[in-house]
């Protein structure tokens, strides 16, 4: 798939990739991918990114068994963004929020969404090491 | 606000944005902002970006009128995105659609999504020039 991976960070040529619930629309979490990557989710239907801090592929939920289900794959315009509409095992969020999305900015601070969802405690997860 | 404006592209310091429709959950659109295209939405409630072809802030709509509306800023667990909860005016997509991401992958192919809304013709707001 031809996409235009114009997001070059540290080398490597991306894009940016947005999960959304499948159902309920929320944003889960934002990430890039390379081509592989992409290659990757469309072919196993796990979405799969690329760690830009890790600098390599990196399969949602390896870890935490938090994988996520792609059903749709969008493109936009100019086909540097995808948005990949996902049922989420568990939660999206290392927090052990549901979505990685879970304050708003108010004033100056950031508070706790009234209806940010905890499904997850992150120490049974990942250990607190 | 701190956030982690920690993409670097082109040597400006940006964290990713995403615009959702705050009724529907429709993602509208990607684009970067800088620490000033931040201040500025949250100061006016209209959605700027920063432009990494054009190098300038931009008011999203400045030359279409279809500008952002901003009910709320998410932000993620990291603090290196955000999810603006929007009222569209007319289109998100310079194309004419109310969504950039009008399109799906299928196979190999990119198809116009049947729930894809065109909402303007681009000649009659851009000009054909």
């Amino acid at each position: 798939m031809l996409l235009n991976f114009r997001h070059n960070i540290n080398g490597e040529d991306l894009v940016i990739a947005v999960a959304q619930d499948h159902e309920t629309g929320e944003v889960l979490m934002v990430a890039y991918m390379n081509r592989e990557a992409l290659k990757r989710t469309l072919e196993t239907g796990m979405a799969h990114y690329w760690s830009t801090s890790r600098g390599r592929i990196w399969l949602k939920g390896e870890s935490s068994g938090h994988v996520q289900h792609v059903k749709e794959v969008l493109v936009d315009c100019d086909m540097d963004a995808v948005v990949l509409l996902v049922e989420q095992e568990g939660g999206a969020c290392h927090t052990g929020y549901k979505s990685c999305f879970y304050r708003s900015i108010e004033g100056d601070e950031l508070r706790v969404r009234e209806d940010a969802v905890k499904v997850f405690d992150p120490e049974e997860i990942y250990g607190d090491g």
